[in-house]
């Protein structure tokens, strides 16, 4: 990566204290410029696979990033002033990208103390070589840099994959996706670097509007005829194996609460049935997704896909912003999640076999030292994931480690999950995380609890070792017997 | 402000780390003297219409303050013994104020590591010029000193309110205030530096003992009749517009819960026609009082006044003191809240709209990074307002920025409020939250994520800035069209 | 204690900061060598009055400490590999001590950030001279050297109850003990040293596996018939009496809940009779146990005992576990905890009572300055117990004082507790919550918000004074009245 050009200093994010900040910045060294795995994101494979260019500075920065977005929304401007189209494809928004730009630009302030703060920065002068702060006064001579530089081959995307030095990025896939784009990235030689993620959500939640649309989809996309919730189970079963057979990884689920009570086959054949033919409560639809989180644990065990839980957001907080321009805007707010009872039923199962694997994820911080690594510290199973959404800053990470670790320890967690929509975000994003990392075991090590030695390595298994570890598809045929269990000094050092 | 005498520390309550205190030093010093902005208080307006005197050491600091009280009964001694005065008028209570102030000294060292230490120090030392630490030994001495001071007339409250610097105070009154404490204040040239507030929570809880009398009582300022639901909500808007002529910029509710919930106006009448004639349940209560939230944003809509809201607090958990003392004894106990659902049918209503402001408080910290700060960070209506109650401390104005900065950014919140009844300590509190701030700032400059520049503007605006735009009475003239959104960079900007 | 050797810095786990360092190793220096007070642990008396030696260290360190053994089965051991006996006494399980020792020390990086590593360093090094890390190349002369200094006289638990400078200890008794092996050990002099605690638990859930069992137990220990809630009530009475007797200064509850409500007495006699001859569900069972929270209080208004209450934890979450191995091993899952409502019955009937006292412990962080603190600030007969159990680390003894402390003060904490089954792990655990201990008390210095005697003095109380004030036997003859209730000042500093 180049040189620092603006000001940003070497030192940023490590902690303030002399003592603690020598001691990470040389662990901080030791990962800075290891490979990125990115295990888990929004990326579009099909704009790697045509390698797509970026478009202007507010297509790239600002219109898709909700995080952005919200924040200039949370001090007055409209979706519309910022170039969000509105679903009606009637009412009126700006389409002056510069202008758009330049009301970011004005409005740096807002975003001091923030993580958008950090990775804006770390994009605009280490990604695009910019040398000005953003303001009134430099929005234009900035948006014509960056347009300059997004015309050029080297900001495409597979050139940027390569200067980021990115190993493996999964992408998140509906279950009726052909694949076809992953297809033909293996092809091309890129089947180890693209991977893609079954994400079923739109599956399981049968009071939801676009429900039986998307069963209909995944019937036909397999082939096959889905009359019942056996033929469902079925369908989603073959679905999973062709992810496993374009190279997944793992499975992805964001639901609302943590809940996985699984339904007896007639009850679930009940509410299939009915939602098949007509409108299901919502409480229906919570008591159904819950069981699609037992089945797929179950599906899990014998396909070997990872399995990932994000729970807890009330998505589309506001129905005007829904209404006016569908979901991801930037109104989507979490709620408590009850992870003790909710898992329960599902690690009862399969909490303990050797073939499964589930990275949980949280929002909500209170169950960090409660709930989280209790459970990651006892279940051979479970992984805790990276801080997600809101807390993937440097304050929230931080946290994660102070409330997990003395629980759970380091090699219960996933190690770093970037999770964005936001490719050109993606190096910040793994640098921030190796600097918060590097400086709270520089605190371990600076208190005597730790050697140098060993928080050298941690650092290692933290930004590379353990994310792909974790994500292993696991081994199948592992099957319970003792004998075949991978001794966990192996496993953790792999 | 004087010197410091005694033994305060320049320092003191900034960052131990010297990078930091360094940084946070030169921070604090360009906030410490900006005037007061207290926006949220519970002095009577006409204690300083009168000019009263505080009377002695035991009176202004010991009996009406329920943080000293409470620490002391929570080591053994009972109200009685501390002054405080038995409801029933019968039972006796410790008179000898001397002995009180000493009951105090005696026990200084139950206050180590409480904010009510830190407000101590600095109204001792540098508003009445002790210098000595409160002791079993120094009690004489210091009641006498004290004694002294408060009798002469720099130490009566409009001499302090000049010394404090006191830009502007808001007092909490009942709807049926007759505002006249105010009227005469501004015929002497003060309307501007003491406004009221409209606090209706007395109206809206019909299950409570004292509603129908003040309902009443509305009825009798109000001079109308109030013979259902729909004559209630208008008495309620003209006693609104009578304190917006008043000079009022906003209104206060201290709810249970978060809940705001309409109810048809068919079943609000109904709730309010029982009530009237005879008892409701808690449960009925509730609803009716969450109704009255979102009726009272929407007259906020309306009128202008920033609508604040506080819930989340079990008044009287002992019954035994609420009965032999009254409320606000020390024994009010927080419980989790709700906002992402409680607010939400509110902020779907007019979390949207620029004519419409609302701050938010909570005594319940797991709130900060899980509900309040996304949804400070989306509605533009919402601002967060300054830790409350007993997170009004080092550590809980810490935690606050710590927990709700990466989301919200520094602009969604309302800078700080003092919410306090004892009036000598409004400049330690502003001081110490100007210090908290300007360590955690300095915190982000140490760590290289922001400029010293930009910390010292923000301290500014957290200090002084904010507190005064975000109780800015809103202009109604607004009404929504995109045009006359005022500019989010002059908003915060003021 | 000895010198330090191996690696042990003499700062661990102070602050890093070199200011703070400084501070913090001179309050520290002042209480490193006070005598343990224990006032809770789950040692057997029947082992101090035996003298028995700890057997292997596999035996010592590794086989009964759910800690370790729930890491390892974290990472995919099986308890069967760590030697944990299955129930069945059927199924194989490893008997080979060292190759488990071996097991142990091969993952020595699991422990990384880990309570469990400070504590081991500290044993290991300090307790039994190893100079060696643990590794897969050092766990044999390991295990040799630990052997052999297990197999002399001063490793028998009497002579490390010595050199601990253990002054007092508690162990935990369920109500039928017949306190034999405390009488044994009162007749040779230790009745002061080793005292029990009454535990009632297996008798206050009628809803589950043993209880009739426990009661027909608790009849026969009696001497008397127990046919009905009433004579249920007077066993308990008696054998509480018969605990007062030996020595007992507390009782120690540990439910799922905090709830305390009382029952009718017809309605806890319909849920005796109904339980005595059959099955009661968990719902019933828990509001019996809270009906016998409340009982629980009212005795110790009358005995004396002081009460102690650890809720919220989600007892064997995995069933396979539990019906394998038995409870304790590892797969005790936290749960929230709702402490302001839970406790209002109890602390509304006798927390203003003089002659009550509880002690209230979590495992849920976020109740701390939502309701534990606001609780202990304000009823006198409330202290709050150390952090438990998960919480029994440095971060979480930090975050405890961090977010108590401003609230409740020092003065109504306990003071430490160390909770443990693992004898050895006492001086340990003890030394680190004086090292936390005085990294907070100073801050607090560096901060300049208290004098370094002051933290002095604080800092002795936590470790040494305030455990022996907060588990005194009540004063029964106390009775409410005003004059006769000591004076905080003295009680605090006793």
């Amino acid at each position: 990566m180049a040189k620092t050009p603006w000001k940003l200093h070497p030192d940023r994010a490590l902690p303030a204290e002399p003592t603690q900040r020598t001691i990470a910045r040389e662990i901080y060294e030791s990962v800075a410029a290891l490979p990125i795995v990115s295990m888990h994101g929004h990326i579009d494979a099909g704009f790697i696979r045509r390698n797509d260019a970026f478009g202007d500075p507010a297509e790239l920065f600002i219109i898709p990033d909700h995080y952005l977005v919200r924040m200039l929304v949370s001090q007055g401007y409209r979706h519309e002033d910022l170039g969000v189209r509105p679903l009606d494809g009637d009412s009126s928004y700006e389409t002056d990208h510069r202008l758009i730009w330049r009301r970011f630009c004005e409005n740096w302030k807002l975003f001091r103390g923030t993580p958008t703060r950090y990775w804006m920065e770390h994009e605009l002068a280490l990604v695009f070589g910019i040398t000005d702060e953003p303001s009134a006064a430099t929005a234009d001579a900035i948006y014509d840099q960056l347009s300059a530089a997004l015309a050029t081959p080297e900001y495409r995307i597979r050139s940027l994959f390569d200067r980021f030095n990115i190993e493996i990025l999964s992408t998140t896939d509906a279950p009726d996706s052909d694949l076809a784009e992953h297809a033909a990235l293996a092809a091309e030689g890129w089947g180890e670097r693209v991977v893609p993620t079954f994400r079923p959500d739109g599956i399981f939640y049968p009071d939801r509007a676009g429900w039986r649309a998307a069963v209909r989809a995944l019937a036909a996309r397999n082939g096959s005829d889905i009359t019942d919730y056996a033929s469902f189970l079925v369908a989603v079963q073959e679905r999973r194996l062709a992810f496993v057979a374009a190279g997944a990884r793992a499975t992805d689920h964001g639901h609302l609460t943590a809940d996985t009570t699984p339904l007896s086959a007639a009850d679930a054949q009940r509410i299939f049935a009915q939602a098949l033919v007509g409108p299901v409560d919502a409480a229906t639809g919570e008591a159904f997704a819950a069981n699609m989180l037992f089945e797929s644990a179950r599906m899990s065990v014998e396909d070997g896909l990872v399995m990932q839980l994000h729970p807890g957001v009330q998505r589309d907080h506001s129905d005007a912003i829904a209404t006016a321009f569908g979901p991801d805007n930037g109104f989507d707010i979490p709620l408590p999640v009850d992870y003790t009872r909710g898992l329960q039923p599902l690690l009862n199962a399969f909490g303990l076999d050797p073939r499964f694997r589930i990275i949980l994820f949280t929002i909500d911080e209170t169950v960090y030292s409660r709930e989280l690594a209790p459970i990651a510290g006892a279940y051979p199973s479970v992984r805790l994931g990276a801080p997600w959404w809101f807390l993937d800053s440097p304050g929230g990470m931080a946290r994660f480690r102070e409330l997990v670790t003395e629980t759970a320890g380091f090699y219960n967690t996933s190690g770093f999950v970037d999770d964005t929509r936001a490719f050109a975000s993606i190096p910040a994003r793994h640098d921030l995380a190796r600097r918060i990392d590097a400086g709270y075991l520089a605190g371990l090590v600076a208190e005597h609890r730790l050697t140098l030695d060993e928080a050298t390595e941690t650092a290692v298994d933290l930004a590379y070792t353990l994310p792909l570890t974790a994500y292993a598809r696991r081994d199948t045929a592992a099957a319970g017997a003792a004998a075949t269990i991978p001794a966990p000094g192996e496993r953790a050092a792999l």
